[in-house]
């Protein structure tokens, strides 16, 4: 483990006090690690910026790709001051990076009201059985993007 | 079912196809309709824009939250070309649309090379058995932010 691994943490876990007592959004907080460098800082944002993507992983995860460059954080950790909820779990897991370090869990998340816990049983289920419905539409139809996708001599790959 | 749901759905394709082509990213198209309007589009940008969270339906529900005004798509729907990965799928679900379309699955998508299917395998194992290491810290300092959030009378839940 990193040596510096509390001090980092540490870190995150202020921004999300801060970010609680502020009203820019919900009490969580990120950063991301490069070098021993923290090269991008995340807060939630959700209800200032009428975004419900912009919860403080997945802000700090698009802050780092342009601070570097790349859409992978290849060789970064990620501090966090709670564990990831699915969305967020789901940006990590294309994003790359090395480690995740998390301090609360998805079940304080959701003692304070919010629905980290609620998700991850939904993710769990059959598209089917899930609250929100999901219904296949125009499957016949399905594959033509994905043709135009390897027809495509220059794709990236990601 | 909206019976407009196959032009929204042809659209989001007709989206999907073109972004492949264009090799402005992923072979992936979403629409988001209100009122059987489309009030948003969003197609994936994750390789000409260096940002991992931008699958089509984040880009789509990003951009109609950012036209209504709000941090919620209630009485939405989302038509998507392929089923939503994790990260979409929490999108959506702290978006709280109304309803889901898609044409693709994500083994549709795995077999042209996208992680959908290994991150849905990620999402429903414990934190300690993931690919990606994850490791608990500090988590006597974990409910810190929660308390700030709690003390805050002027707090916004979503």
């Amino acid at each position: 483990m990193n040596p510096n691994a509390e001090r980092f943490m540490s870190r995150a876990l202020e921004l999300a006090a801060a970010n609680a007592a502020s009203g820019h959004g919900g009490p969580f907080g990120a950063v991301i690690v490069r070098d021993d460098d923290i090269i991008a800082e995340g807060v939630n944002l959700v209800t200032s910026t009428n975004d419900p993507t912009a919860h403080a992983e997945v802000v700090a995860i698009r802050r780092a790709c342009a601070a570097i460059g790349e859409f992978q954080l290849t060789g970064c950790e990620l501090y966090t001051s709670c564990e990831p909820c699915p969305m967020c779990l789901g940006a990590i897991y294309w994003a790359r990076p090395a480690a995740i370090y998390y301090a609360g869990t998805h079940k304080d998340a959701a003692a304070v009201g919010f629905d980290d816990s609620f998700i991850y049983q939904q993710t769990r289920m059959k598209p089917q059985e899930r609250a929100i419905p999901m219904v296949r539409l125009l499957e016949e139809l399905a594959n033509q993007p994905f043709r135009a996708w390897c027809d495509n001599q220059n794709r990236v790959p990601y």
